[in-house]
């Protein structure tokens, strides 16, 4: 795209309005940053959309084991826990900040199922941790298992990132932001 | 836990402190609200912990199907993308606000994988709809697969949620917030 050239500098009334004309025209030739298209999207809502991630739920066999897990080894909070006992399940939401103002971790444990299979398609969380390689030596002396080394990305290495495994399989990516 | 009466009315210095140290004592004594116990977690290096939740990553097959749907039926941006032609595989972050605000949700799109198993351990990601029941009308006459009816969760009925189904077959929550 040829930019259009403006000048602002010593214009009468009249030029600065078909100058505003002309930006505005420019502006609304940019191609915009999401993908989001009024066109397509023209029949959406716009008042009535969601608005925010609220949580992402996993299935856990062992609560206990993972409420350890996502405390203990990874510094969560266990932000509300609801026991549903005619529903024979257990939901627990854990985080770093509160449900009102972040997204969080909510795991859901089914009292009466004892296992799950993990798939192909589902990929991991991931979490923001200052020194990545300093919490992999601590989480590897916790018995953490440590799936891929703390190093940069393959094919885009000035990203540090490394992946980890919960109780239940389920893997976890730490990516080093300071 | 019987509640600690203070009153804070027409005191001196000295009854004003020594109030304090009451409020003190009780705040010391109430049982804190994240599950996070300090003698367990007393190696973990308090400095370096992870402190953000930063995406949730799900594989999908068709990333141009997966774009239009969490676009345009969805109401996502698409807040970044990154080809990687030596790997063979594409990243797209979506949210409802930027990546340094929140927590967003990351497609892969493996170039030469066409199918993956979804399991049974993964759940949902949720998202925050002001009027639930509008919203799913709307994603009906989209052609979107609601799962799940919208209207109070079995167990916990002061809770409006509804399910829908995403072009991979992965389950979404809505959740009425106002």
């Amino acid at each position: 795209m040829t930019p259009t050239q403006v000048s602002l500098s010593f214009v009468t009334t009249e030029q600065f309005t078909n100058n505003l004309k002309i930006i505005n025209r420019a502006c609304a030739s940019i191609p915009r940053k999401s993908g989001f298209n009024d066109e397509k999207g023209k029949n959406m809502p716009h008042n009535n959309k969601p608005h925010r991630l609220l949580h992402t739920m996993l299935r856990v066999r062992n609560l206990d084991t993972s409420l350890d897990f996502y405390t203990e080894k990874l510094g969560m909070r266990i932000l509300r826990r609801e026991d549903y006992s005619d529903g024979k399940f257990t939901l627990v939401f854990l985080g770093y900040e509160d449900e009102s103002d972040a997204t969080v971790l909510e795991l859901t444990h089914n009292w009466q199922d004892s296992d799950y299979n993990l798939g192909s398609a589902y990929g991991h969380i991931a979490l923001a941790i200052s020194d990545i390689y300093a919490f992999c030596t601590y989480l590897e002396a916790q018995n953490v298992i440590i799936s891929r080394a703390p190093g940069p990305m393959a094919f885009g290495p000035s990203e540090i990132i490394a992946f980890i495994v919960d109780p239940d399989g389920y893997k976890i990516g730490l990516i080093e932001k300071n």
